[in-house]
Order: structure tokens, then sequence, then C-alpha cells
């Protein structure tokens, strides 16, 4: 086995010391050496206040996961790759589809390896559903992602600002796995509800069609109180399927195929390992340009303010 | 010299009457052989209420220039790449990213060339600037784009309907000329003012950061009357750069170095034909995907209603 990558965290929040600590702790391809962040400490090592502190001190450090807001992924992904350090990308991977393009360059200018990461496409059922739609003809999907966000994202003030998303942060999860699983497709439509008090959207329906004229549907909730809903449906030749619980659970006219525990965060950095080993990158957009479209053709709706 | 290439042009509006028709009668290299529209006419061809009802009429169409609204492209592209003929597409080229990246797939796959088109690309001093900044070292530029759409856009829905992109129809122009004469860039905030009756902005405010980290500006409104502005700005060390009139003109230090008269469509049907000739497709997306990062990235004003 090769030696362990000398790791690094940047942007201690509720996602790194519910998935990504878990997940490194565990796996013998990694060692954790290092943590930069403005409020966040991690236990038994250094900490430092920012990135370039982290860099300056940190000699051995072979790579970076960046799990601050969007907003800040950036100038932090340019300054490691520019210190040739591999770089781990939280989802989303930046504010703007034209940044991340710009990341991919700087990454192979300095022949370092750089991961878009998408948590949800390593969901433990979204291959089995990947195989059972590439043998089945299609004749529609829809997909329904309602949670509440007062559950999920409490006081999260990032995701409501400018660039933050809105309900398209959890939304982005589904489509990391619907562009996985369906095949290409495009917006034809959007409608887009803002509260009065934010500048993020709170629900969305979108249209979509698939290269070969099929209709896809999305409906983003973030006010679902009671049961959640993470679910990709489609209505094919070979029966319907309800791909559920974010990609956990497949079913094919109600009977259960496949289920499995969930080891997303695992196999993200499984898959980051493998890709530094092998000196590439994986950086696919789709999702993000999704987003990006929809923002650009959707109609928005002033809806009821928003308070936590 | 080859054969003319037979043409033939789809959304009969202003821009048509304006700018393709004539281009069109002037170039040997077609023959404008009918024309389909729902409302315009072109007289002394035959002209049909649909591009299905056209291509099934005129079996000798080798190529179509489809100018109707960005909503409606992308079914008029793909029936007209599936039944093999070039498109040239007016920009923006479509209503989404992702759209227009299915067809190229398409094009490629049919064996015919795609053209997303961008005039202002073609002004007279754009080459002449891209060749002085390329050889200055820029220190930041900005894009101040400020016309009256009540002059340019009369009591055109569509415009402002979703998908109509706003300020950014003549914003996409600006960015155009940017994205072909400065390094490469990216979104870093924004800012969007929507009329209160109205889908889509009516100015805004962007900043951009070039990859080596330059400040890019570009100001977008609506609602300039008197003179009307559509200049790039860049300070350099070989001193002040103003492309202006939309890219006709350009000065340094004051001194106006390059001036011609104006003939974008001309050259876009002039490139369209090489392309044609060549068997590729020439399909930048660039300025497109700065349209959708800035939605996605920007804030929302609501501002004083518009009315015609």
């Amino acid at each position: 086995m090769s030696q362990p990558i000398k790791i690094g965290i940047v942007g201690v929040g509720k996602i790194v010391r519910d998935q990504h600590l878990p997940a490194l702790a565990k796996d013998q391809d990694y060692r954790l050496v290092a943590a930069a962040s403005r409020h966040g400490k991690v236990d038994d090592i250094p900490n430092f206040p920012t990135i370039e502190a982290m860099l300056d001190a940190v000699a051995e450090l072979e790579a970076v996961s960046l799990c601050m807001p969007p907003q800040f992924r950036y100038d932090a992904a340019r300054t490691a790759l520019t210190a040739k350090k591999h770089v781990f990308l939280e989802k989303p991977p930046g504010a703007t589809v034209s940044e991340v393009e710009d990341l991919k360059t700087l990454a192979a200018h300095n022949g370092v390896s750089l991961f878009a990461s998408w948590h949800s496409r390593y969901a433990p059922a979204v291959e089995a559903a990947r195989a059972f739609l590439s043998s089945a003809r299609i004749r529609s999907a829809a997909i329904n992602w309602k949670e509440d966000v007062r559950r999920w994202h409490p006081n999260q003030e990032w995701i409501w600002a400018p660039g933050g998303f809105g309900v398209f942060d959890p939304g982005i999860n589904a489509l990391s796995i619907a562009t996985h699983i369906l095949p290409a497709m495009f917006i034809t439509s959007a409608v887009l509800d803002f509260p009065e008090n934010r500048a993020s959207p709170v629900a969305a329906r979108v249209t979509f069609r698939t290269s070969n004229g099929l209709p896809v549907t999305m409906d983003l909730d973030w006010l679902q109180t009671g049961p959640q809903s993470w679910d990709i449906l489609a209505d094919t030749d070979k029966g319907a399927m309800v791909l559920s619980g974010g990609g956990s659970k497949l079913a094919i006219d109600g009977k259960l195929i496949h289920e499995e525990p969930e080891a997303e965060y695992p196999m993200l950095y499984k898959r980051f390992a493998e890709i530094v080993r092998a000196g590439v990158s994986d950086v696919d957009l789709a999702p993000l340009q999704h987003v990006a479209d929809a923002f650009m053709l959707g109609k928005r709706n002033v809806v009821e303010a928003f308070f936590d």
C-alpha cells in the first residue's frame, strides 16, 4: 500500500464534524495533519486561522479539503493549487461555473488533482438505479426533493446569501444523481420562489427535457415538515422506478431491490485518493450548470418572508 | 468559387430586416431561398408559417439562420440539425447553456456545422483592441454598456420575459467582446435590478476577476437617455485604452488609432460560410456562461416598474 496522503481540512463546520472527520479517521489512505478555520477547531492536530497560515507552517501537506461556503472557495482553492496541493472541493464546487473552469486550468497547469465532489452520487443505490435505467426505456422522470430547512440548515445565513443557492443547495444533490443516472437533459422552464426577506429561493419547480424529448420535472421545497422526501422516480417499460432516501433505496414496482448502509463520504475520499494516485482530475460541472441555467431562465416569485 | 449555400431564414423580425437580409443580399456565398415566420414575410421568396413546413417544402435548403427569440430557438435548431441542415444561431444561442451543449452534440452527430454567432465580436476595432491588449500589461478594465431600451427594443415583450435576459441582451454583446480581448475571467459579485413588474433586469453591476487577479467591472443600464455608451476601457502600461461605439472605435490615451465602417453581419455570414465549407462548428459559450453565473450569484434588487 502507498504512503498515506497528508491532508489538511479548511472550514471546520457541521459537515466537517458530521462527515469528513469520521471518514478520514477510518481511511488508511490519509493522515489528517492540520486544519484551518476562522471559528472551528479539530482536536489533536495543529489548527490555523487561515489556509495561508496552514500552508506556510505545515510543509508536509499534500492535499486539502475545502469545506467553507461556496462564496469563499475559489480563493482558497487557488492558493492551494498554486502551492501544488491536491484539492478536494465540497459541493457545490464554486459560486460560478466559470471560476471552477479556471481552477481546472490551474490544476492541470500545476500538475495536481482537483476533485469536484458530489457526495449524493455515491449514495448506495445510485449505481443500481443507473444500471436499471440504462437497460430500460424511460418514459418520464420526476425529482422530488422536499425537506425542512430549519432542521437541516438551522441559522446558516450563508445559504440564504447571494451565491448561497438556497433550496438549490439540497437540489444540487438531486441533480448530481439525476445527471448520473438519466440521459443528458436541459431546462425548459423554471419558477423560483424567493422569500421577500431573502436573496435565495426557498422552493423551485423546474421542467427539463432530455435530448430525446422525454419530460423530467424537479420539485424542490425547503418548508416540508413531517416526512422528508429525497426521491427520483422514473416511469419505464420495465416498471416504475423509485430511488428514495437521497439515493439509498431502489424499488421497482414497489419491490425493494437494493438497500445498503450509507457510506457517501468514505466513498468520496476513496475516489479522491484514486485520482490523486492516478494524477488526474474529476470535475463534472453538469449539476452546477443546471442550477445556473435555472436562475437565468427561471421566473421569480416573491413569497412570504422566512425566519429561522 | 464554390456554389452558393442555399439558406432559409427563420423568425422574420427587426434584426432580420435591419441586418440579415442586407448582409445576405450582398454575399455571393449565399442564395436566400425561403423564409419561415409566424408574422413577418420576406419579399420575392416562398414564405412558410413554421420551420417544419419550410423544410418539408424546400428540399434544396442546405442551411438555416435562426433569428426568433432565444426561448424558442432550441426546438427549431434541433429540427434543422436533425434534417442535416447547417445552423446559424442569432445571439444569444439559446435560453440555457445546457441546451446549446446538446445542440453541439447533435450537430457533430449529424455531420453539419453549428454557429453560435456573436455579432459584436466582428465590430471593426475589436481585433485591433485584442492585439493592443495582448501586447500590454493590463491593470484593470471596465465595461460600460448604457442604452435606452425604449429606443432599441420598443415593446419587445419577449426580452422582458423569463429567459429573455433583459439588460443582459445588450450586455451579452459587451461580454462577447470582453471574453475575446481580455484574459479569462469569472464573476465575483453582481447586483441585478428587476423592475417590480418585469421578470428580467433593467440594470446590473457586475464585478469580475481575471485568472491573474485583475479587477474587471461591468455596468449595464437600460434607462440611459441622451448619449449612449457601449464602451470597454482598460488601464494598461502602454496607456489608457478606450474601445467605444460597441467595438467600432479604438483610442489609446485619447488618440484615435482605429476606425472603419461597421460590417458585423457581413463578417458573421463570411465566418459561417467558412465553417460550413470547412465542415466544423464554432460555438463559444463563454458570454452566455457569464450571464448564467450573474443570475446565479447575483443579488436581486426590486426597482420601479418599467412601462414602454
